[in-house]
């Protein structure tokens, strides 16, 4: 299949052939395509060009393009669509994971309502099940679909039962061992099928080595397992060891990707998901936030610093350097918690208990302070700066460096503890505090210094 | 298996039972282990504890646990052995694309030595095949082990040939079928194969609606198309189409995650893949290089500001202010370049053109900088501030976002033009030069409106 490249001539030529009304043009453009790439499309049309064309779309198609939709393009489209028309159309042919995802989105009554026009009592009952879980957890991103096979049967049993499963079910990466009580007991490789004589008994080849996850784990316990241990798909168990689901490699990948962009964008200072292509409004409202927080920092960053007023009306060369020191603590502070932030993310936190990483931050931080401090010492002794203003920045930047670095390690660590999201302190919220110490320090460490030196 | 958790007492215990040369202790504590786990009980102990105890495991779980260490582990500890055993013991036993990354790392001549000594020639072949590919490439990151059938067999046949060619694969999520000429012609499920008839022919049951890549597209690329179209394994294809290798899922997860954190990393001025448990030496050089070049953007900042030495010694309450623009344009283009720079990782960058994307950017900065400039008016206004320090602050602020906000948009933009890596734009260096830019345009604005005022 040749790859689709979204440009402004097809979007153009489409809409033109909707307002046409060609439905068979339209139906050979976009017939063609994998329904990821008809979402694109999608996000390019208005509502109702997008609703004309959504129903020349073969039903199953339809209903993958509806998953591979933008949450809030989603949303719109089907609360525009009666519950009935959602139940047959959409959620019916959907995989049990995407169908409560999907579902999750709508309020409660809507789901009630589109939940009782699905035909089949199983299916509903397993989507119902998946609704109940947060939607962060293991049992929020799992799918029911998934074959499973008793322990004491033989193969060509295994293989008649595999057959009928294998109908509802999307793609076999691996077949699950239960016992009587639906506890799971291991896993059975399509290769141990294809290499393993008729006669043998599942319990004979199965691998009970087989790693498998509680029902409310974390989606970053989940991404993390399957991430180290390079699984395809992961079993899902309750409480009491019993299979209740499965979770694909490809619903992690975007858990991955998530949880990565979402840390990128709050060192950043971006409050939502956004794209280059969403709305001027959009990149408004996620860009404002941020920006208020570090404008009321900066705001009160200046009544600090207009606390030392007298010491810079005597001494203004005092702030040709202000921009040097804030920016010095900002960076440092960014590097060290974003270390922290990364290495949390990944579960990648070493044995080292909390005292020992402070510690060891602060031999890093005493070694790179000493080093940048020497430096701007060096140069603005070489370029004849008074010695009260070339000690002043030098000490204030061995302070401000070796600060900053426990601050930016510290507070990650405090946050992840006391259960908030440690990537709030790579944002500006932190750098900003920085700052605001970073200009506090430099003028009481200027103030003591001129005092000394006059 | 119960999952693993690597604490200090587990490692005191083991590195006791070293220094006691209890071996069967030793066999006992980590036979248990995934191989993922021995890799990070290894990262912990000294070089020779280390090579004790790898001889102590199985040939094939070593090899597992040599792909699993970190880059720099592994070639000191393959350094350390001769050619003979790193072939036999390790890369024999390894999937030829593991095995071209290890191999990969050491210099030219070990991997030729190490090459002569593996005995089966078709696997020597493969490797050395792979290592003519780009790092990251899709050569570079595909196995050859696959299982292929010809179209023009039946199923039987094919079943056949599948039972031989699943002793050398892994995991088996595509049978691929090609041509006479090796061309790739589609896939045949699974699934599909245990719901046909067996008097099937391939060509008749295989789906040739498959997406295949090229061996030198970019992996970013390779990435994107398994993200966006939900692939366990993508087939390589060489320039005339003929079947090459395949891509599986779980090395592509290494890559996304890989990317996403290169990012982050670039974006926070760290220069190399640092862990919270890497050595305070590797810290400091993964952080000193960005914190020297904020440190020469701050000095030529602190002559920029010296340039408007005298407004400064008459007017110094003008510095109050000069963290907030500073901290402002810093935040602002930070914001405007993570955006570019996600859109680009993730390939969505919509259908604007350069131009459109500018513009668009441009309406936003002017929404955000009208609103912030106005608070930051009526703040100083309400506080009493002069009336010409209360103009400069809003006017510069108005000022500094806008050009933030398009050079945020437009650095990454052409860094990507020219083959850099856009995510530099993020990094301190940008900001860098974004501080010192706010500083000019503040105080030249100053300069304008004090002499207007007095």
């Amino acid at each position: 299949m040749a790859q689709f490249e979204l440009t402004r001539e097809y979007i153009d030529n489409l809409k033109t052939l909707i307002e046409q009304k060609d439905e068979t043009a339209i139906s050979d453009l976009l017939n063609d395509l994998h329904p990821a790439d008809i979402a694109e499309v999608y996000e390019e049309l208005q509502l109702d060009e997008a609703k004309y064309i959504y129903f020349l779309l073969d039903d199953d198609k339809a209903a993958d393009v509806i998953t591979e939709l933008e949450e809030e393009d989603r949303r719109k489209f089907l609360e525009s669509l009666p519950s009935e028309v959602i139940a047959k159309r959409f959620i019916d042919r959907m995989d049990s994971d995407d169908a409560a995802d999907v579902l999750g989105e709508l309020d409660a009554d809507t789901q009630q309502e589109v939940l009782s026009h699905i035909e089949d009592i199983a299916t509903a009952g397993d989507i119902a099940d998946l609704l109940t879980y947060d939607e962060d957890t293991a049992g929020g991103i799992m799918a029911k679909e998934l074959i499973k096979v008793k322990e004491n049967w033989s193969i060509p049993t295994c293989l008649r039962s595999m057959r009928k499963q294998a109908e509802e079910v999307d793609e076999i990466y691996y077949v699950y061992v239960i016992d009587s009580n639906g506890v799971l007991k291991g896993t059975l490789s399509l290769k141990k099928m294809l290499l393993s004589p008729p006669e043998a008994k599942i319990k004979d080849i199965l691998n009970d080595d087989v790693i498998s996850i509680r029902v409310d784990a974390k989606q970053e316990e989940v991404s993390n397992i399957m991430d180290k241990y390079d699984l395809v798909a992961l079993p899902v168990v309750d409480g009491v060891g019993r299979l209740v689901g499965r979770i694909t490699i490809d619903d992690v990948v975007d858990v991955i990707r998530e949880e990565a962009e979402k840390d990128y964008q709050l060192a950043s200072g971006i409050t939502e998901d956004v794209e280059i292509s969403d709305s001027v409004w959009v990149h408004t409202r996620a860009r404002v936030p941020w920006l208020l927080i570090g404008m009321v920092g900066g705001i009160l960053g200046s009544r600090v610093v207009g606390g030392f007023g007298n010491l810079l009306a005597n001494h203004s060369q005092l702030s040709y350097f202000m921009p040097l020191i804030a920016a010095m603590g900002g960076n440092v502070g960014i590097q060290s918690s974003a270390i922290v932030v990364q290495s949390l993310a990944s579960g990648s936190m070493g044995i080292d208990t909390t005292w020992g990483k402070l510690f060891k931050e602060f031999a890093i931080a005493l070694l790179n302070a000493s080093f940048l401090s020497l430096i701007v010492l060096g140069f603005n002794y070489f370029v004849g700066e008074e010695l009260a203003l070339t000690f002043t920045v030098s000490f204030a930047m061995f302070s401000v460096v070796i600060l900053a670095s426990l601050f930016g390690t510290f507070i990650p660590l405090f946050l992840k503890r006391i259960k908030i999201d440690p990537a709030v302190a790579t944002g500006p919220f932190v750098t900003t505090m920085n700052d605001i110490m970073g200009m506090f320090i430099y003028l009481t460490i200027a103030t003591l210094l001129y005092s000394l030196f006059f």
